[in-house]
């Protein structure tokens, strides 16, 4: 029996001293597994979906142990590839206020990295998928993992499966030799629902869009134009008054329609890696649910609340995610 | 020789996994013990004043644990009985901004529900006590607690000892068939001072008074009616900004007379649970040392400060309550 | 499709003070999952068999959290009912040398203590089960556990399962009014496979026999006699030098056959908690895979290298114990 | 009403890096109350003997601290005087097999080196004692702490009160000008009960017997007759093999007799520290519940538990002791 | 060969529980090494200036770790003498929202109290130097340390040294004798730049300046009339909201016109310690790399970003700093 | 100016759950920097020798982070590198007993793997180096690496610098497509103190001599008949009980002559890891202090007190393990 939910990507470590300590100033660290896709796979499994996750780890106890994480949020493992390379990490001191937060990465030679096409039998492991989503990181690390992503969007895209994307341009990444704004546009190809705005689409088509609401439906209408495959886009908007402080918002452009939600506030901040991933998996979680409007309110409020989660994974609740949705501020205890 | 105050009620342990964590992503738990009662006992304690505390604990290390903790800040432990039945205790997930705290029990079987009134020799217990204070908490326990609270209750009245009672109804107790509410009602009829306000009023006398001035002070106007012993209601009133800011005030009706006091706000949040305990217990010492007025400032400032103190227990000497009361923001170092 | 060993009890929360510390001296406990049936089907899922477990969890975050752990090590959890009631727990101080370790029990109003017949489908949990495995504790804690465990076992018996027991009796459980030793003589007289010694034989048919081998072999006789579905009997015997040291043995009646393995030492002791079923795990992983000598001999080494491990469950691969099997000292790191 | 045991002696703070780390290595330290007699008086007061303790502790939230835990075993805190002085601490790096553990001391000018006679009033401390205890650690620290002992010392002998001491030399005190020999045998001729051996003797008396039965029974005698006050010795031998493994033994000279206990192995040590002061209150409560004999035995017991208890004192009942002196190795949890 | 920046004062321990977590509710404590002039030392070493740092610690293994930190950071510690005496250090509490942090010392008798004026051979502990930095707490210590001091900072002055003093008088030493205004005016009159605002003058000169801006103008002026080696002034005006959110603005009085930087907010505060010494480690780097207004902007900013860095040093690169002092609110991650 | 003693070699990062924990059960790990070279050259510096480290690092966090260990311990630091590869690492989990400790490497890719002949400028390097240390991790680990130590040992024989060697050959290194075996050959002709023994001669050389005493000299003759630069051959034994427990003796075949040291007894082993580069500084540093008889037995001790020590560094002084050469078991606090 297959999955509703597939998702493709890293499975990477975070390593990071306690609270706000600086690695200099520590003898420990905790850890935490996640990666972008991973991290959606991991917030819709929490809500009770089913969900397959694809990737490599290493064949040693830290990939056990990966596996072992995956697990326990109730993700589906069986396409989970055991590889002699080391896992990637990354290193992360928490900021605060003033001080930004700063991220060391040990992932380009890792599981991951060095998977191959002939790893991943596409068709069995999208088998009863109705939703794929993939992110703009996983091409960037290396040009085999961007050929195994390719094989899997035209193999998903053959079986008639919705394809939403995160396709964010990371500097940081794309040290092989490729135009990441192209292969991006060409992945986004295969797409239908894109979850990003002006700034992801200004990247992959060169475009100059501004990123007010004139500027976002311009940006939308020309996405469009270009790649006709996506029907729906649905974009966050982060106000990030500081380290310990954000404000989130969601808009989206569906059927030459704008809408958009409320500005939530958060503060303060417990942790921000992976909320823009617990908006994706909102919205994914909303649209198998609610209509689109209020399919977008609920990613909202999941990327709201994540921000108050430890780690990299939203370890909400559906039920969770709708309180906040509904106003709940946080100021009561639930017993 | 006797204590000038004595309060009865369980004690509870509280098992928190570190900082805002999940149970799901921790191996590690903090442990405090509390107990709305023993909160307000602990808080007198700290405070110098002379306080015994009547409870049921397990005879086990986590009982001689327990014990060790009321020694610990001074409370007289020898009306505590060891039973057979184990502690109780609750689970406590720490949310924070838009993510509500969650609690989960595992108290209605525990040492203390199973009290029985022949393991309280009410007289002597009560040998020299000014204040004796109870909460709606324990008689929605069980039927043996509710009983020999009563007792209680009964000898206290007859010894002309000043009773306190904040006479909270929680819809997650109250399993052993009867009525909350009556039994409420039924209690405050032989206290003296109420801690509470429009809600629990509402609660006892069925009645809809709104939350307002005008609506306190009407209902505080029935009350006295239907309870004549009531001679003094003080309220607090906490305003939820989220779960990691909130701001209290403390109104009182005494003498058909209406006073409160400033707003104080707290941010960030450090610990919510328990601050009502620190408003009683501050109250208790005001009445102890201060006029009414000065008594619910008191109260007040010690609720603001407990917001600032993990675990149960309000562990701030009556100087530093008093630095709040005075308007001290807590900005500069005490060296 | 089913599980081919599934097992039956008490999901029980194990707490305790880090390293060595008593509760007194201590804010902060670790926290592990564990009760003996769910320990052996932990060891099996971690040696990658296919285990599926059968009991109550509460309703709460905390059975979440007992979920996620079963998930984690890769136990079908879908035969897991979420109750009402908490999850039954213990607190663990930890001995060293002569000082014993000691254990305070919350369990007997539990979620487990409360599961009722109705609870469980036995038919449709045992589906494609070659083993079933249960242990003196169940009956002990409830009624309504003992006879919700006499049906599984009656289900079993008709589809013709192999079924384990370690019918351990323990005397601080059994108070609900029933005889441990006539019960669990009931019980035993449905399985297959008699995991326990002299100590059990001698509890369940009220006899006197010695420890020594020819006690051991008197007493397995007639066993064999009194109840004749036991056609294997398999005994660890384990030699308590302190609580840091530890020496571990097995013996068997098989078949009119007596054989016993080498005596394996331990020092220093990490856990002593679930050693006994590593041992019951390590044997029906043995059943499933070899003759009944070597069978024997890797329960032996399941039970030895279960002492170097904190926690209740065995988390070695069938090679760590294989290797421990054949001699290895643990001396040299595995790079 | 006064307590049946009285110490008097420093509450020393220790702070010690977690496990077997050195300070180098490590962020965090572990702290612990403690102090020679204060040691002997915890241990007392967890064997629920009524118990007083005199000192200095300083006037800040140290103190409180140190009062706190006082408390918390039961000690009468009431002639503890809070002063302007730091509380004295030590640091301990816990070594391991051929790694001593190492100390470095900040105690010379804290709050009990500046204790002055005029702190105490003795008459009223000492009322309703029946033993009184002190050790050669008190008057090394300062000439005010020796006088203020000395007063005590001859009221206590005033009053008929029995007086223990273990008058151990620590050549890392005695700073200021005094010599520590002739000071201890000044104090020791107001004792009643040698707690020592030939070591001590030695010391005190500038004689130089050899550690065999033979050279102790002569010390002993000389001692008596030296200091007739003196009609009991009771002595530890101390067999260790090295930071991790010891092993212990009592021996006595009671009315011209001698008797030893058998030898207690303890292995691995958790903690030496406080080990010869569990001795000591094994031996105080020892002579207020059996014979002579039997009160060795216990001392003797007492000190080995120690050994497996982290931190200064000695957190067993008399029952954990017993069992120990029966010959309990620990191996069994006790359930 | 001679480090560019020397500073001179007291190397001390802290020791605080973690969190917000009072000492009588831990069993733990962090410690970090700090001191005002060491703060300063560490910060500039942290920004690769060559700093030395001249002092006593004691000779254990507790001075060992400090000057291992203090190589740590990369301070010259060839002027460090080991001292029988132990190393100062103080407890802190750390206070949240409107509970105040509190501190509790025991340095007057340590390492650095005890340093003597031929301990330090300050021409050659002073070669090479361009800036000497020294405040008001070393005084107030003990009388050698004046004295030391003041032999340093005579010859400073004759080698033609800048010389920055931050002149803190505070309450809580100053126990020797001796006037602290009058000494710290003797000591000012030898600096060249005074970091510090109208409190600090008003204490030294006996005057009564009003804080705004007028009056900082007055005072400045008139502390050059008395004292007319003083050419610049630099304040930071540190406005205490509450123990958690601070805001913190510099100005300067430098050849007779007034500067002052804009207002940064830092919240939440994570640690308030070393925040002023931040500030005179921002200036002294700012005064060798940029022009006055933009060395004051410079220790604005340095002082905001240290209220996010736990602990008493500022380990911040000078980049870090400039992108705070440019307006960077922290929302980025870093990667 | 130089350092007496260089080294070359990886700086790498071990990450370790706590105390005896495996990775699934931990959420947290103990980081520590280490690496065979580095943990010499630290040894060296903790014992006061001026010792510089050649390596890689990344240029990141985590590569100051490491710099910033190397000085605390007094490593000059001015010949590392930083790079845009990520520092390497391992996890490792602590066995006991019975199960072995497991490593997993994450390296090959490293900061190190990727260390240029051109980045090193040798004879700068080597400038005042009395001894220059490697090992055979360092060739095993990338071509580069291998190419870099080599012109580095051509350059320091070139200088007449001791050169000694630990040429361990690790069957998971040398991926790179070179024979392991002969470019340890290769790079040990450089060599003239070999530190090893039969198994790394047999490597070498291709031989198969026996581990006994006689092979052990008839291989040290062969190994200076093949390579005559070697003229003193040190080795250690290791008689590894089991995970915690050890052995450890030193035999040494100089001048023709064989000698050996007692046979050091470890229990319990707190950590394993570089007890190897304990007995190589140990040795090193005892060839500048002392005879080779008596470096040896330096060395020996050396190596068994690391045992005791968590982390790869050796954090004893000279004086510490001069008391273990002469016997000392670790059984008296040091006060």
């Amino acid at each position: 029996m297959g999955s509703r939910i597939v998702t493709f990507g890293e499975v990477i470590m975070r390593l990071s001293p306690p609270g706000n300590k600086t690695m200099r100033q520590s003898h420990e660290m905790e850890f935490f597994f996640g990666g972008t896709e991973l991290n959606v796979a991991s917030s819709l499994a929490v809500m009770n979906c089913e969900v397959r996750h694809i990737s490599n780890v290493s064949d040693d106890f830290v990939g056990e142990s990966a596996v072992s994480f995956m697990k326990s949020v109730g993700i589906d493992t069986s396409f989970i590839n055991k590889t002699e390379h080391p896992l990637g990490l990354y290193f992360l001191e928490v900021g605060s206020s003033v001080r930004a937060s700063r991220i060391a990465y040990n992932r380009l030679n890792g599981s991951f990295a060095n998977i191959k096409t002939e790893q991943v039998d596409w068709e069995k492991a999208l088998e009863g998928c109705e939703y794929f989503h993939w992110t703009g990181i996983s091409p960037g690390i290396s040009e085999s993992a961007y050929e195994t992503l390719k094989e899997g969007l035209q193999t998903a895209r053959k079986m008639g499966i919705h394809i939403t994307t995160d396709p964010a341009y990371r500097s940081n990444l794309w040290k092989y030799g490729k135009s990441g704004n192209e292969i991006l546009k060409e992945l986004v190809s295969y797409s239908t629902i894109f979850i990003g705005g002006v700034n992801e689409i200004n990247e992959i088509l060169g475009t100059q869009f501004s990123s007010d609401q004139e500027g976002f439906i311009e940006a939308c209408t020309i996405l469009q134009q270009q790649i006709p495959s996506i029907h729906k886009v649905f974009d966050k908007i982060r106000i990030g008054v500081n380290a310990s402080s954000q404000q989130t918002q969601g808009r989206a452009w569906v059927n030459d329609t704008f809408f958009e939600t409320d500005l939530l506030e958060v503060n303060p901040v417990v942790d921000r890696i992976g909320t823009g991933d617990a908006f994706a998996a909102g919205l994914i979680y909303g649209l198998l649910h609610f209509d689109d409007e209020k399919a977008l309110k609920f990613a909202n409020a999941a990327c709201a609340i994540k921000h108050t989660i430890l780690g990299d994974i939203n370890y909400c609740s559906a039920e969770d995610i709708m309180e906040v949705m509904n106003g709940n501020s946080g100021g009561r205890i639930k017993r």
